[in-house]
């Protein structure tokens, strides 16, 4: 399996005294046999704790959900997304950072309820957006809901786009761990793409002088 | 001017001690009169510093180019841009895995041609673009220039949007500062927008059975 898989025996020997990965069915004393599932497991596994960053807690969070017949693909997938970092936490009750907080997320559920988007409160992705919008307010920057809301209608499409990728994997296993994958691999895409495209935009307002703008 | 900018006394001390800031003009042998630039230029270097994650050397080459006539402004907005993290160095000749580093730049290089992007071989974005693809690919995932063109044909009107309001900044110092603060404080609002909308996609094809999917 460690060759199939490209994944040390180490490694898989971890995974399974982890309780993350099932025995195989023994065949010797000191052999098992390891099926297609097994090798698909093995697969998610690696990309939970490499890819995604999850701790082993968390991976056995997203198998538990995914092996759970009560959830219906939209937690099985979610729940993979939720485990993901950043993890934000807001500012306890008490904090005087707290009302801006609490301030910011109305306006952004108000937001996304106005955009219609099916999104639960507790979606650790909508505690980062208010902790970016929070963070920008606080510099005197503006932030307001309609900026945000022009970044929501263009990320819409991109994300629907991507989603049929996902949609593509009949296997809830391979289906999890494109999640996984594209949420985070692609991220560092994304940023690079759009200060590309700044460089690309100033170039064309401003002609550059042909002088080397070197990082040292 | 601590008062007026937020910017604690020991830290402006600071910032003249680096020569970061230029001194005021004496009115007594212990006080010093600062006007409009020296604020502005102390908003700018706060943002370059804390905002940026730049290193002291890193804002003062900043401030440079920005201060040379030599530069214009796409030179001088572009260095401010390129100084940010994160910083992607090639692996060396030598390394096994350069090979595939230069056959992923290369067709970067081809696509962005291909749009018609003017974009410095040396940006470290298409640094970061690369690491990003040569990691997706090395994993096994698919990467293809197909894909990162859909990507880049996306992002192209959210830069050109954002970049008008960069343009709205007549004045040099103002300019980057925005620049600097809407590079990085928009980039986490990005990527927690586009993960709401994979939920709200998903939600839409496969509704939500009302179970919690609580992150432990």
């Amino acid at each position: 399996m460690s060759d199939r898989s490209g994944v040390s025996v180490a490694t898989v020997k971890y995974y399974l005294r982890e309780g993350l990965l099932a025995p195989g069915t023994p065949v010797t004393a000191r052999q098992s046999e390891y099926g297609e599932d097994h090798l698909r497991r093995l697969r998610l596994i690696r990309a939970l704790l490499t890819v995604g960053g999850m701790t082993v807690q968390q991976a056995r969070d997203v198998l538990a959900v995914a092996d759970d017949p009560a959830f219906g693909r939209h937690e099985r997938l979610g729940i993979a997304q939720y485990m993901l970092g950043p993890r934000i936490t807001p500012p306890q009750d008490a904090d005087p950072a707290r009302p801006l907080w609490d301030e910011v997320f109305t306006e952004l559920r108000g937001l996304l309820s106005e955009l219609g988007w099916q999104v639960c409160d507790e979606a650790p992705a909508l505690a980062a957006l208010t902790r970016a919008v929070v963070t920008l307010r606080s510099l005197g920057y503006h932030g307001g809901v309609d900026h945000i809301r022009r970044y929501a209608l263009a990320m819409r499409p991109i994300a629907a786009e991507e989603y049929a990728v996902i949609e593509d994997h009949p296997v809830l296993e391979e289906a999890i761990e494109a999640t996984v994958a594209y949420t985070m691999l692609y991220e560092p895409i994304l940023l690079a793409l759009r200060r590309l495209a700044h460089e690309d935009v100033s170039a064309r307002l401003h002609p550059p002088t042909g002088r080397p703008i070197s990082s040292s």
